[in-house]
């Protein structure tokens, strides 16, 4: 990731914060995915008022690029208004630890303050067991051209 | 809906098709939404290993309309590869009646069998019964803009 | 399902609203299901602070009886402290719609208000179109025995 | 833990596993948990066919006990019929990881192979940092008595 990437996954993961559906909590969290491409998608949290339904504002960063057609990712970012750095929720991670296995590399996570206090990891360190398509012998390669 | 918006529909629908991430099921699934402003956003199936994870291809056509900022929707429409038309799950169809409670009017749904067969209906003969954010007393006002 | 298999139906579904983990929402849930047996299990909403996480009454107690080894069910009851009984969610019905095909007939469903008001339905009147096993070709049979 | 409880807990595993109700993948799992008051619960994987549906074994677990008004974690168990023991996904981490919010403790977790190696780690090794109910300033005394 460049630091021009870097600068239009962070802007888009804020943009995507201002559009939060935060129907029941009224917590808006705001995130972005680079993909391999270089191309960057925004998501936001999706809520409903059903225990199950709705989506974090990771998991709608990587649908929506899947909806482009976009599979290999490089970077998550997300940011909430909180002034620390959220992390994405165990849920996200298996998420975007599924599709590490996709991109077959570590994915950057980018957590964001709302006073732009920036922490970085990876799915790797943040889920150091990744259970994915490939330990189910999926075959993944038609989603890495 | 005029044609060329119904046509514009379809067509999303059918382009989500080709983009989705049926890894487990190898069943591609694709959906649109249309705004009441006249925008279109594509959606598809995008599956993951484990049970609760994953998006069908209406929520995810509707979570790319909300990552960028539009929750008023008047139509969905859905395909598949089976000549059958297929109709939205249960779960999708929750999903989309919470947003005919936003939206404050029924919603179209369009079925599209892969020879072009379309069955029409809308959320509120497919679920007659909604439980929404207005059923908790939720403040939509501010999604209506 | 007769009078003291309905008796006995409701009482779990009140004594499940009293377990309820409603941390998020203070809003209590509790259901309870009737087999083809004439087993009853419990079930309460189980909340969770991640969007697309916890599960609602009614499919807390299916999976309470499917942990126990059964499958097949005629009734359904869920009950809240709303005086209105309270209907089923999509997604629930979905999950009740997918079983019904399992026992290959439809299912029961009695929604209970605080004051004992019982409103009375079932699966095929409540969601018209079931999705379910079946329509995939998958085999049910062992779940029948 | 003791001996016996670790006993009974994976014998419930097992059991789980017997009733797992894995229409999709026909791969079974089963999962315990033990309550901080010695009280064994049994969970097993259900399977929908639909995205964002069904519960992998430790969630169904956890869901039972707390059906039956538990919710103090001390052990979560995991088996499939994989030589290999399996971990929990990360979706389930997360839930186990709420939970342990609620218990004010970390939650032992055993993976269990077909030919009985046990594999332990806990739910902060495999998820070092939780997001839950106490991230959101939620009260969870009332849980805890």
């Amino acid at each position: 990731m460049n630091p021009e990437q870097r600068e239009q996954l962070i802007s888009s993961a804020k943009l995507g914060m201002k559009n939060a559906y935060a129907v029941v909590s009224g917590f808006p969290v705001g995130a972005a995915v680079l993909t391999s491409a270089g191309k960057v998608f925004q998501g936001c949290a999706t809520e409903s008022v059903i225990s199950g339904m709705g989506v974090c504002a990771e998991r709608s960063a990587i649908d929506h690029a899947v909806a482009c057609g976009e599979y290999l990712f490089d970077a998550v970012a997300v940011i909430s208004e909180l002034e620390e750095p959220i992390a994405p929720c165990g849920m996200c991670l298996q998420y975007i630890g599924e599709f590490s296995q996709v991109a077959d590399h570590d994915i950057e996570i980018l957590m964001i303050g709302a006073t732009d206090e920036i922490r970085e990891s990876s799915i790797r360190q943040m889920l150091p067991v990744i259970f994915g398509p490939l330990d189910l012998g999926l075959d993944v390669t038609r989603y890495r051209r």
